[in-house]
């Protein structure tokens, strides 16, 4: 809980390639160094987006049939959204449950701003698959209200609770499409806007974004190492990812997953436990755009001299851990065997499927990849959001996760796989 | 969420015997009806005790040698606890973290408060563990104090956390020995007096509780029935215990319990279901002071005509689901098959050993109990304080937990055990 409680309070902000995700890179290094790792920095392209400082509270404004309909959405900007024109626009709404329902509004797109409204499956027991089903409005929507002529697209925001905050995330532009400014609304203003507009059918939003694309830049992956004493050459990763949303510090996403990688080292430190093979932390610095960095990594000059064994990711927040799923088959046979030891620690199971966005590019070099899974069901809650905070992390559970990182990169450091 | 939600708003308060356990009784017969159960009382006798009116943030004090020295102490008096003297006592405190360290204490003990600061351990992977170990000292204390002529005790609350709330619970006093007065001290304030303590050895507190205990009385244990298509004579329980410590609506500690073993009923009854056997949720009303309802229950005449096969208890608090514990080895051959079943709701395992506190007397006549079992990493954190609100219950932990009892009751109720 130490090292997250410091991250957050450095660096709030960690945007890809922003001056908020240097000092996160800053302070990152500064702990590695702290608990004995060497430290380093590589760098990748990645790309860079800010949300505009005018962005407030009256950038979406459902302005109904009369004064008395007015109603403020709470909403934010997408990442990677282009803006409105500087005075904002003005269109009617229509509202889509699906892109089946989309198609059917036809002419009715044209110049209309589309407001898909999708709830995430509550009945589903795993969020990630609720979430994996509703997210294709949010980072395909706008393209597909483009191809129909929409000028803009508000998106229900994917939590499986009804709140107050907008929950960011990507929107994905087709390059043969128009760029049309995107936005989420809060799940709570998602149902009132549809019951306007159910009460009055072409009702108009005033939306405006000052969110601004920037030329790419470049952001340091930080890397922290602990050289193995037989087999030094032999590399276990531990990953997270550093970069975070800017509505909240990102706390659960993914500073947890950074914090407990860093964790898991103190403790096999702390323990004066001597691993065979190096222990290799690696912090990407652009998962929330599409995981370009963790391409780069894998793909780097750097790892021609490497044999890097396995790499496992913490990208589902600080919650109970449940298990570790392998991307790899024969892995599973082979790491099986381990799992008496790491229920000792709380795993419940191992299982066959898993890896990372940002390790995954790895894993087509022969490196085993593996998920950290932690239990689900609180994740949507604050994801993306002004609620991604450190309050909401439970210590007990956070370090919970720590630890069993720390088991299985120690298992895999003494035995190989 | 909605059953419990309605049930803490109109029975927030629910000792034993007292009005608002009555209140929460009529609420559970009113649910239960509404769920299309036949719903009914048997009739408990039970201890009662009440929290005095002037219990305040005022109750301990710690005087120390100088004014400034003086540290109001959050504390509760402990569940059952004997008051002071109405004008409060005031006395020498000395500090015990054993009761080996209490024994080496000697003569110091006579006429002094002793203070056991114990905390629960932290690294035990089961915070159940922890708390059992650490409770000893909340129940025993006491007497264990008065042995050795102590006039009260405070005792270090039970909880994982530091924080500014007394966690309260029952104390059990040794009929052969005084009953002394007994408190519990939030846990920040356990480590400040300790460290004025250790400052100024010898200095004293100022207690004042004014709780008493009253001539027991009665108060109903609340079943509902659904009378099962085939074998209607076979009984099948889902239990939880309808108290609550006073200082919150003990909204996990057991309102969940109760909310799930109603709400598991009225999943089955929307989804069309006719169970073979019947289903019975039996709400006691004295877990708190010792489960003595769970004796009366089991040894009632009502019982002779029945055939109860199993019973499940759930009382550890509406968490994320983790598994079953099963009372019988053979029971547990018998349901294993139906893992995956459960599995598919969430249950990561079924395990021999289980059952609760008000089932447990069943199991002597050959009732198969079973306790159902979630994560335990948050339960302490709201624990027997005013922590335990609806704020602190997550409605899909919640309902997680009722779709496996509701999957496990209607399974034991098709196939029989």
């Amino acid at each position: 809980m130490a090292i997250l409680t410091r991250l957050l309070e450095r660096a709030p902000q960690r945007l890809p390639g922003s001056p908020g995700y240097e000092e996160a890179a800053r302070a990152c290094l500064d702990e590695m160094r702290g608990i004995g790792l060497r430290a380093w920095t590589e760098s990748a392209a990645v790309s860079r987006w800010v949300r505009g400082a005018g962005e407030s509270a009256a950038s979406a404004v459902f302005l109904g049939r009369r004064a008395a309909d007015r109603l403020v959405l709470r909403a934010a900007a997408l990442g990677l959204s282009e803006p409105t024109p500087a005075a904002g626009l003005e269109a009617p709404v229509v509202e889509a449950r699906s892109f089946e329902e989309l198609a059917s509004l036809g002419d009715r797109v044209r110049g209309a701003i589309v407001f898909f409204n999708h709830p995430m499956d509550r009945t589903r027991l795993d969020t990630f698959s609720a979430y994996g089903e509703a997210a294709a409005f949010r980072t395909r929507g706008a393209s597909e209200a483009a191809r129909l002529g929409a000028v803009a697209v508000l998106v229900r925001s994917l939590t499986l609770r009804l709140d107050e905050a907008p929950h960011a995330g990507v929107v994905t532009y087709d390059p043969a499409l128009p760029r049309i400014p995107a936005a989420a609304v809060a799940t709570l203003d998602a149902e009132a806007l549809s019951a306007r507009l159910a009460a009055a059918p072409g009702s108009r939003v005033r939306l405006r974004l000052d969110c601004r694309n920037e030329p790419p830049g470049e952001a340091p992956i930080v890397v922290g190492q602990w050289d193995g004493t037989e087999r030094p050459e032999e590399v276990i990763i531990l990953a997270g990812h550093l970069d975070a949303w800017d509505l909240s510090p990102g706390a659960h996403d993914d500073g947890a997953g950074c914090a407990q990688a860093m964790e898991a080292m103190r403790i096999l430190k702390a323990l004066g436990l001597r691993p065979k093979r190096s222990l290799r932390v690696v912090l990407f610095p652009d998962e929330e755009y599409g995981a370009g960095a963790g391409k780069i990594y894998a793909a780097s000059p750097r790892r021609r001299g490497e044999k890097i064994l396995a790499a496992m990711e913490s990208d589902r927040g600080g919650f109970l851990p449940l298990g570790f799923g392998l991307g790899s088959d024969a892995a599973f046979d082979r790491l099986k065997v381990w799992e008496p030891v790491l229920r000792a620690c709380g795993i419940q199971w191992v299982r066959p499927g898993g890896g990372g966005s940002d390790v995954g590019p790895l894993a087509e070099q022969g490196v085993v990849t593996m998920g950290f899974i932690p239990d689900n069901q609180r994740y949507f809650d604050h994801h993306h959001s002004a609620l991604d905070v450190l309050a909401a992390v439970h210590p007990r559970e956070l370090e919970l996760g720590a630890i069993v990182e720390a088991v299985m990169a120690y298992v895999l450091a003494q035995e190989g796989i």
